[in-house]
């Protein structure tokens, strides 16, 4: 069984898609848009996608959180069947790339169609979906759609999240129209008490995610796709060092508490634990302290008080320790040798998330039959397959998207590796929904 | 020839101006004031001290960027000669002490007081001055007034310069009635033209600042007064670290060119750098990296750019350069071993200034006769006397400081501190003022 892509349509669609939000940058090769939940743009690439999906015979519904879901139950599915759903995001970040989530949505359209075109005949119906607000920055952290629907966050919570205007996510979602309740074909999902809910991925019987790889394995090794093994954990610490602010040339070198000097210890030391650990125990292992803010940051005064924020991220919970550890002993060796005073939190910290052998193998046996070539790799980035893979059996597929550009206008998948992806994600769909 | 002077009448004055401006912290122990040239807490100090120069029989005429001289002229003294001048300035920082810079203004009026009342005798004019913008960050980068009066900077070039809301200097000079050509009672300096100009530093025979020392020296030896030895010369530097902006999590380890750690490299050098000088040739020099800016500074991305300030001061040009010399050579291992590309500028360097001899002795003659002990140091902060002392004979005189602390409410200087300080301040100019 093979299920070609149709590369034109997907193309056609994606560009499509790109038009919403599109921002000029001035360079031929980037493509940039801002597409932000609640936005103009944000409206047309849902209603667009809406149409195109009923284009395609799914039954459209959106959730009470603005996940849209369109439902294939064609005659040889059992409609009370547990369905078999794949999809992403439509969302953005500010100026992001045109790939990084609607790839995944319309790949997951395509291998309906595809399986349609195909005459495959599944056994349960065939789901595409678009989580809101997956990148984050406008209301939450990222994952929005996703994490209401699998329980990580209240419904009514997400709703009153609200963006820098003070709008809230519901007031947002009502005023341009995907704020639950909102039949399109299907009836939107609602609670006992007939209230609008959200959309239930614990009932899937399968969730398969493709997305660009945001790095450089699949371009390296020349594959069409990557299978997710696992999506590693993820910790945010953060540290703040307070030493003494005083004047830059009244204070002799050994009168001084330099908050500065000692954060730079530890930016080294996080980053010299992070290598140990890639070279003697887990080469997937990352730490990084991306943000550092300096107090009172005048060239003249000696820095009082630095705020350090680390991400901490691997396969293996077991090197995440290994290096958050590392990190507060090297606060507890700044205290002793420098004489600053220190203190660490770890507000965030998600387990890695190992994905569903049975997915894995079926998408290598989709690879293998349309001649492609698959291979096994990680995911250092979240993605919405983390959230569902907590209620359900999950699959995160990669294609490969050049120099690993993401979150930027450069980010860029030629066209063939898109249709060679989606024909991958295609072959994996037909496979699980039908029953051996 | 002692010259007592009156602690205090020069109480009154200090804390009758630490009312202009006055800040409510809470804190029962502070005592702030934010007073920024063209305020209108600004007018009224000066404004005081119009008044207080002339209750002593002062003639005070304000040139044109705003400096307030007020001169003495006992019919014992010469007119034409030379006169001797002492003062500092009025401004502060934002929040700052009530000591830093008018104790040096009202100290040098106390001086002169103290001279009539002791029936001192000079052969010169003694001249009180009130510099405009010394702290710098409202219109410029400090020592603003005596950098024109001194031709460091053109008047016009300074009288156009515009504060955070868009006002030229002149124009906040013209509205609290200090932009030049006001004649109080002396006649206000004009050029040839007729036009307003500047006081003449170079025309004057002396100059004495007091200031507060903003270190422990003085405390730590329970001296009465500094004598500064030299100024130390002040460098600053930006240095630029360009990596590449990454996925913190999809990036791994060894693909990563992190602005940020090589910057915390850069950090350390410098402090190194530093201490290395201090150890082995200069006691006294420092070296801080007292801004870093990090691009795109967000937890969950690589590092891809540092901007990083550097300020380095010392008494020897040598060990200032030797700094300087090991931060280049730091970023240009950093490029090699770290791959980051660097840029390096040096926007500001002013020699170290030596004070006059013939003044730091009157001062310590004049401390031994009034019983003070009185210390040899070197600052290593800025001050009006720095740009005096480029036309004439300058000496900079510290008196202590409550656990070094300034430009913050704490700021302290006990008022029988003040008075021992103006009473070696007295002493020197009268030394100074009388020919031999």
């Amino acid at each position: 069984m093979t299920l070609p892509a149709d590369a034109d349509r997907l193309r056609a669609d994606i560009e499509a898609n790109a038009a919403f939000g599109r921002v000029e940058t001035g360079d031929p090769d980037a493509h940039a848009r801002t597409n932000q939940p609640g936005s103009e743009a944000n409206r047309r690439a849902r209603d667009r996608l809406v149409d195109r999906l009923r284009d395609a015979g799914l039954d459209v519904a959106v959730d009470a959180v603005g996940n849209v879901l369109g439902t294939w139950t064609p005659p040889s599915a059992d409609p009370e069947a547990a369905p078999v759903v794949s999809g992403s995001h439509l969302d953005s970040v500010p100026e992001g790339g045109i790939f990084d989530g609607p790839l995944g949505v319309y790949a997951a359209l395509e291998g309906v169609r595809a399986m349609r075109d195909a005459g495959v005949e599944p056994d349960r119906p065939v789901g595409v979906v678009s989580f809101t607000e997956e990148e984050g920055g406008t209301f939450g952290n990222g994952l929005l759609g996703s994490s209401v629907a699998t329980g990580e966050l209240a419904l009514d919570e997400a709703l009153a999240l609200t963006d820098a205007d003070g709008e809230t996510l519901g007031e947002a979602l009502d005023r341009i129209g995907y704020r639950g309740g909102r039949a399109v074909d299907a009836a939107a999902p609602t609670d006992e008490a007939g209230e609008p809910t959200t959309l239930d991925p614990a009932s899937w019987a399968a969730f398969y995610e493709l997305h660009i790889e945001q790095d450089t394995t699949l371009e390296e090794a020349g594959a069409a796709a990557g299978v997710v093994t696992t999506i590693t954990g993820i910790t945010h610490c953060e540290a703040t060092i307070a030493g003494e602010a005083n004047h830059a040339g009244a204070t002799p070198m050994d009168g001084r508490t330099d908050a500065l000097a000692a954060a730079s210890e530890f930016v080294l030391d996080v980053e010299a634990a992070a290598n140990d650990v890639v070279a003697t125990s887990s080469p997937s292992a990352v730490g990084t302290v991306g943000s550092l803010s300096v107090d009172p940051n005048a060239t003249n005064v000696v820095p009082g008080r630095v705020e350090a924020a680390v991400d901490v991220r691997d396969v293996e919970a077991a090197s995440m320790e290994a290096i958050v550890e590392a990190a507060r002993d090297s606060l507890a060796r700044l205290e002793r040798e420098r004489g600053v005073e220190t203190a660490f939190e770890r507000p965030f910290d998600v387990a890695p998330t190992p994905m569903s052998e049975r997915l894995r193998e079926a998408a290598h046996d989709a690879a293998d039959a349309a001649g492609r070539e698959a291979i096994d790799l990680h995911s250092g980035a979240a993605h919405d397959a983390m959230r569902v893979a907590g209620v359900t059996d999950a699959s995160l597929l990669f294609a490969p998207s050049r120099d690993g550009i993401s979150h930027n206008p450069r980010e860029w998948t030629d066209w063939d590796d898109c249709a060679a992806a989606a024909e991958v994600l295609a072959g994996a769909l037909a496979r699980v929904a039908v029953d051996e």
